[in-house]
Order: structure tokens, then C-alpha cells, then sequence
């Protein structure tokens, strides 16, 4: 057997961290950072638990990501994601320069094209990789918390 | 003698935070977040110390002013900083909700307005208070580094 490590193998990784956040009541939303083919950086979203709108994915793993590797600018990396970065994620992502961003269901309505923010012009973007069960997850996520309420 | 707290008063403590950041080698920004005429918070910039693109000190000072508060919505809250905020504070205040936001200097290159990125409707803004000496900081930090290299 031989494993393959391509988008949607670490984009599952990002959904199991997507994961962790529905279990916590946390908007599910997960990263992790890739570099030569390794995952040097996890998170999922913890704005409610840490009380602060700065505990997304994105953030704590930009964070992480520079923390593993000694520096600021994750040249090299990709991060995968499984919803489209908002305004405050893809301003840090354009000052970290990194290489690549994959994420999986768009954002239409607080998503960084939408809000007008900008990436680095050195990041390639690619999008819907496992956009079903990233928006799935979301989706259950809004029923259950309308339901509880 | 009768101490008055208006804009000049607390941006001059964000401008004490942008000169500890110079003292520390950083672009010197400095942030203070007030509420009932009180610092909640203060911050500056740390990226090069930490190595991470994240810790701008609007940043910091969000996190630190939801902790005082004990919510992650800075709703009656006034931010001073001595620079007009990139797209990821921007995005960062976007999410908090924070009711005021009082720039020294404009950033014409890197600046929120500049790159696209939004505030939220409910914030009111207010740009140029001492905004010569929080130019003239930058300046000369930059001057400074420029002779160095």
C-alpha cells in the first residue's frame, strides 16, 4: 500500500481538526500547514472557548507554523483550510507570504474576496477541495446550535 | 490642575507603546484600547521579537482588552494607534465590534482603506491625532535601519 499524500489527504487532516472545533461548540472550521509534504502546523477554531476573535484556524497555525520553522514567512508552506479565510486570516496569510492556500467551501458572505481583502501576490489559491463535507459539517453545525436555541 | 482625557491624551499613551517597540528594534506601533475614559489594554508591535506576523500590536490589544472585559466584543470600546491598521487588525476589529477606532498616521501602502479590507459598520473612525509625531517616529526608524544595513 502506499499512501498518497495530495490535496484532499490534508485537507482531511484540516476536516479532523474542523472536527475538534464541532466538539468544543467551536464553528468548525480547521488548518493545518504543510511543508515538504509534512504537516509542521494544526489548528481548528477557538474564538468561543479562548473568548477572543482573534482564536481562528488560520491564526494559531500562521503562529505555529512560524514557530516550527524559525521564521516569519512561511515561504514553501501550504496551508489548507476547510473554509475560504476571512479579511483578518488573509491579511495575515499576505504578511507570512505564504506559497499556497488550498481551501475547501467559499465563504460568501464574510469570505476575503468578498470583504475585499487581498492575499500576497506570491500565493497560488485553490478552492474546493472536499467543499461537501466541509460545508456539511458547517451546515450541521448551524441546525444544532438553532435547535438549542 | 485638572487632568483632561480626550483623543491627544490617549494616543500620546499609544505613542509611549510605539516608542517601546523602537526601543526593541520593531516598526514602531503602539495601540491603547479605552473604556469609561480607562486603558483596558495596551500593546505593541512584536513581530520581529516573536517572529510571527500576528503579533501587531492592535492584535495583542484585542485579545488582552476581551480578556479584561471577560467577552470577546469590544462594544463601547475606542482603540488609539499610532498607525492606520493593515487588513488583518482591520479584519481582527471587524470581528470585535469595537465601537471606535482613532489612527495618528495614514499607512497609504499597507493601510486597511488602502488594501480593501473593512471595518465593521458599527465602528466610527477617526484618523490624523498627533499625527505628525507618529510619522516621525516611523521615520526615523526607518531612516535609522536604512543606515544599518
Amino acid at each position: 500500500m502506499q499512501l498518497v499524500f495530495d490535496d484532499s489527504y490534508f485537507m482531511r487532516k484540516a476536516l479532523e481538526e474542523a472536527e475538534l472545533a464541532y466538539e468544543k461548540g467551536e464553528i468548525p472550521v480547521g488548518v493545518v500547514v504543510v511543508a515538504n509534504q509534512q504537516i509542521i502546523a494544526r489548528g481548528h477554531n477557538l474564538t468561543e472557548l479562548l473568548n477572543d476573535v482573534t482564536a481562528h484556524a488560520e491564526m494559531q497555525a500562521i503562529t505555529a507554523a512560524a514557530n516550527f520553522l524559525g521564521g516569519k514567512y512561511l515561504l514553501d508552506c501550504t496551508m489548507y483550510v476547510t473554509l475560504e479565510p476571512c479579511q483578518m486570516c488573509a491579511g495575515a496569510l499576505y504578511w507570512s507570504q505564504i506559497s499556497n492556500l488550498v481551501f475547501a467551501a467559499e465563504d460568501p458572505e464574510r469570505g476575503y474576496r468578498k470583504m475585499g481583502a487581498k492575499l500576497h501576490p506570491k500565493t497560488k489559491v485553490k478552492s474546493g477541495i472536499l467543499e461537501g463535507e466541509a460545508s456539511e459539517l458547517l451546515k450541521r453545525f448551524f441546525i444544532e446550535r438553532r435547535n438549542l436555541n
